[in-house]
């Protein structure tokens, strides 16, 4: 059969117009040559070994799904275990798979919990078996009635002193644990948040680690209901997940299952503090976020790679007297939708390793009992959570309308990325609860910078408050847009003064609170305003960093000043009422764009490349390495059970009858 | 159980403080009280049958699915017949049932396709057959290569003078007809657009009517290939519909098969036009899109109609000593992203209805043979296609974060309506296409404005660019922002500023062409805003009629308001950078905006109770007119497969080998 992709070789030509090294870049990617190696080695592992297939992952029943993830997760563990694999390898084989399941839960909240909040005797009785996977754990925390508020969860754990135990209980329906993942149906054990009652009085959540079923024989504890929550967005998606709900019926457990690293129940009753600061907590928190802005990254540039190729082999009008179309790519309106999200995943990508960073930071300041800097690496990295995953979700559904009608199609990949990727907008903190934790810092800097104080971090820039309050850019030209000094100064510039104008408007409300939730949606601005200054700073000191290869650093400063340039027309309105640009300069800002955008486009289809991603990994018949789109959608639409039989079961039942106008008419 | 909804009665309260009528509002937004009784009556009798139930479509393979929808049709057709219903009470039942499938195309493109290129022999022929079902139609223009552009498309016609018959041929891959609904399983015969080659030379585009499947039993004719494409985004959604692929290996048509109102082929072959004017055409471009528009205002308005809803009845933070926890909708950041929403589903509404007026005065038009306002109409309707459907699409995924986490869920009804609504971002033209158009018809009326042509309709108001050029909004208190006349000379300044703004451009490039095409990012948001004013203006104009009800036309100013200043204040870089609008005006709106949140509070939920939606037609637990969700909630969980056992399949094979240190590793 011919085939229209037009050229016979596809994407070559795409990759022989690339202006720098792609392995190097891979390397610039992925953090270094030996995370590039190793990343590369896992990928092909799991694309290499048949129990990881996933090209009918969206056809499957739930229940052949939830089977499948089994399978896929005790099959990872013993090649896990018979190659030895360190656990950067584990993590990496398990990011492969690709496909949610208790096993995230288990290594991602259940050990780290106990691990964080246990005592040293905590953590050897129950990290043994978990690590051995002798027990299955999850993280039960948000209930059916209570999200964000973990203040205001219901479930009970009432100290029994006649027993030394806790009577674990749901006294509401909505105190119904809902949502923890791996609980509805593989979990054995779960950290369960509850109410500490003891002596008659209400100590607040804490932690407790609770039996759910018998090692025996998998079957619910007596007192103990569980079950799934039911279907959620997407065919396949996070279907994979066992999201599960658990309702107590006064279940006893003994008292030294108490997490109480952090504080104590005696065996009389007493509740007591430990001396271990609660701010240890908080080194969690960020190691968490900073996992976050990773995997965004990661979803971003799937579904870039999957719409740039995409759009080099797609043609469409443009052609004159019979002659090929235009690739999609070459559309100016294609550019300006596709090349920022491009950006963006470099961006995040950088902002990433950054956080990486500052984990590290802050846990050595933690030893040695510094919690000086905390407040503001809680904000930055709550900030950076909600903004990254908010545009990421976005900017997945616009690489799919990207890719036109295919991009609809479940073999695209690009509808499974998505509903698996949006609850990220949710879970570990709504992103607009945490933005207005961020904006709350942002008042608190701006009162504090007013008395003089010096702000630290990704603040520090608000002290130098006189200038920023008052400067005006200096760019003349379209090409000063690209000088990162001026870039810099005006995103600080509409930053600052978005938070200043702010705390200025509270100030007259008649209190703080009242101000503060009149103006929240403008708080909300000033919030995303100073993330994005972050994103931008982050990425412009890592082109001041030496970056090896030819063309690698060229190429990465172009995507940095699109990034930053996008931002500056998406958010014109922000520039030009704070006063900081004019309307002229911001027309010159897009004038850059522009012609940016004409030098990444040769670079495009290398830049994805740098992913190094799998085409396992990328699961979309879209993004093919070789290009080789039209027969692969052909083929793969035939695997559809619909296609099983030529005439559709309900023919001779509902349609038949209809075309031979034998349907029975009830008598009216 | 207790229920922790708070209130026994839930929404009761939110209704009592409504400040108008909701019948009166059902009429305003139905259009009449006709309307809203044949409606209702329509959607009873679907939520009230059986047949019709949907609650587990979700968990349904594609198989049963589409078994379902077979079903569903028949069914439907069955109530049609036996009860005489009108097309507009069966319109309406359809409607109701909520579920694509094949008569959408039947009814939408196969019998108007055929009503409009048939001349009045084959209509004889062909339409008492569609109308009775005895033959099923579908619309096969789309190929696996080419969407938007209809000229590339592949497949030929060519006529054999020896037989008097078109063969029907795919030549290539990619010349594959691929995504017409109802083409996969359900449809006998379809109308083909194939490239029509006669006497050696190829005419172009053209419609044939081609018998695909044999009516006695339902198999594909000799050389006839058909299949489903397989599966699409989310869980039911679109997969209820068996879009197709198909493919010819020479198959034979009788000539007089070819669509032939327009042009001809003779016995001996000859290509004639006939003298019916193309432009008849188009009177059914502007019926379809007009139905799209009114389709977003339906789609948009259900899920506002959730998210209100379940706003009124989550509760989260701010309890003060253990009171209760703050309704969410009472949060600043919730009405600011949810109110724009409910006033977007309201503006869609009214311009929907003003384009059934256009769709009216385009048919006399046409019918007195005065082409005249056909471009602008065309420009018109392709714009509002565009504009109000990528919104929605936008609205109904932040209507789902709206919902928090348990939007997610399928049982919100959520994740559903996203997916099964956003192919209408693509369909009947791609937005950005449908722009780029929009901005080719501005261009031009920009021109001739320049010579001293008085443009009209939607553009009329380009006319007066010697004010809209240089005029400054006089608006100098939050309040002047509510007179319709100051919204509308803003929306109107910033419109033609930008359209302007592209024309200078343009003009300064080597060719029109190369300059519409560097510049095309920059058209599409002069496209945008000229399309937003029409719905501002629109809104505008209805407000000036007589709308009956106590407090009706009130609460529709207020969401008049809402609507247009929340994009001033989305694109306030484009009011700033035009000149039209002060970086303090611009502050003024946003205040208002926030007064206007507030007043609108209170009626919010009664707003949404006007769309007046059964409970099966919203289809989800977070929208229950009784706001009862909770027990919802907990009770449609077990519904899922997945909890048809405690243990779930799988544990024996993958759960329980692991967590009995089981599993049998290979020997490396």
């Amino acid at each position: 059969m011919a085939d229209a992709g037009g050229e016979p070789d596809h994407l070559t030509g795409e990759r022989a117009t690339a202006h720098f090294d792609v392995d190097a870049m891979k390397v610039a990617w992925a953090g270094s040559q030996h995370a590039v190696e190793v990343a590369d080695r896992m990928a092909r592992l799991v694309a290499s070994d048949p129990v990881f297939r996933k090209d009918t992952r969206t056809m499957l029943s739930r229940k052949e799904l939830f089977k499948d993830t089994l399978k896929k997760a005790a099959h990872a563990w013993k090649r896990i275990v018979e190659l030895r694999l360190t656990e950067e390898e584990a993590n990496l084989l398990r990011l492969y798979v690709d496909q949610p399941g208790y096993v995230d839960l288990h290594w991602g909240m259940f050990v780290p919990a106990i691990k964080g909040q246990g005592t040293e005797e905590q953590q050897k009785k129950w990290l043994p078996m978990a690590y051995k996977f002798q027990i299955i754990g999850c993280y039960a925390q948000t209930e059916l009635g209570h999200g964000s508020n973990v203040q205001g969860l219901e479930t009970t754990a009432t100290f029994d002193p006649s027993t030394d135990e806790f009577v674990m209980h749901s006294p509401t329906l909505t105190s119904s644990k809902w949502w923890p993942g791996g609980l509805g149906k593989a979990s054995t054990h779960a950290v369960v948040y509850a109410r500490l009652i003891t002596e008659g009085k209400d100590y607040g959540i804490h932690g407790f680690i609770v039996q759910l079923r018998s090692l025996d024989d998998h079957s619910p504890l007596p007192g103990v209901t569980l079950g799934d929550i039911g279907g959620k967005f997407g065919s396949g998606a996070y279907n994979s997940m066992d999201n599960g709900v658990l309702r107590f019926d006064h279940v006893r457990i003994p008292r030294d299952q108490m997490l109480m690293r952090l504080s104590q129940v005696t065996r009389e009753g007493k509740y007591v503090h430990s001396d271990v600061p609660k701010q240890l907590l908080y080194g969690t928190m960020v190691y968490v976020r900073q996992t976050i802005v990773a995997d965004a990254s990661k979803a971003l540039s799937r579904a870039v790679c999957i719409a740039v190729r995409y759009s080099a082999i797609r043609k469409q009008f443009g052609s004159q007297a019979g002659g090929p179309e235009t690739q999609v790519i070459n559309y100016k309106t294609q550019q300006s939708r596709l090349f920022p999200l491009l950006a963006s995943a470099y961006a995040y990508r950088f902002v990433g390793q950054w956080l990486k960073w500052l984990y590290t930071d802050v846990t050595q300041k933690l030893e040695a009992k510094d919690y000086s800097t905390l407040p503001e690496a809680h904000a930055c990295t709550a900030g950076l959570k909600s903004v990254t995953t908010s545009a990421t979700a976005d900017a997945i559904e616009e690489c799919r309308k990207l890719c036109g009608g295919h991009g609809y199609l479940n073999s695209s990949g690009l509808p499974e990325l998505f509903a698996v990727y949006v609850p990220a907008c949710t879970y570990e903190g709504d992103n607009v609860v945490l933005l207005l934790q961020v904006a709350r810092f942002l008042m608190k800097t701006v009162s504090q910078v007013a008395t003089g104080n010096q702000p630290v971090g990704t603040v520090a820039y608000m002290g130098n408050i006189q200038h920023l309050m008052q400067c005006k850019s200096a760019v003349n030209t379209a090409e000063d847009w690209l000088n990162p000094a001026a870039v810099k100064e005006v995103f600080e510039a509409r930053a600052l003064r978005m938070a200043v104008n702010c705390a200025q408007n509270i100030s007259k409300a008649p209190s703080q609170e009242e101000g503060f939730s009149e103006l929240s949606p403008d708080l909300l601005e000033a919030a995303v305003a100073h993330v994005q200054l972050i994103i931008v700073t982050k990425f412009i000191e890592k082109m001041q960093e030496d970056i090896p290869g030819p063309g690698v650093k060229e190429q990465l400063q172009k995507l940095c000043s699109i990034y930053a340039l996008h931002l500056l027309h998406k958010h014109l309105g922000d520039f030009l009422s704070t006063g900081c640009v004019t309307a002229r300069q911001g027309a010159l800002a897009n004038e850059q764009l522009g012609k940016l955008y004409a030098q990444v486009r040769p670079n495009a289809v290398a830049l994805v490349d740098a992913f190094d991603y799998t085409d396992h990994y990328l699961g979309s018949v879209l993004g093919r390495y070789d290009g080789d789109v039209y027969p692969a959608l052909y083929e793969e639409a035939w695997k559809d059970p619909l296609n099983e039989t030529v005439v559709p079961d309900g023919y001779q039942e509902h349609l038949r009858p209809l075309l031979k106008q034998q349907l029975k008419l009830s008598r009216l």
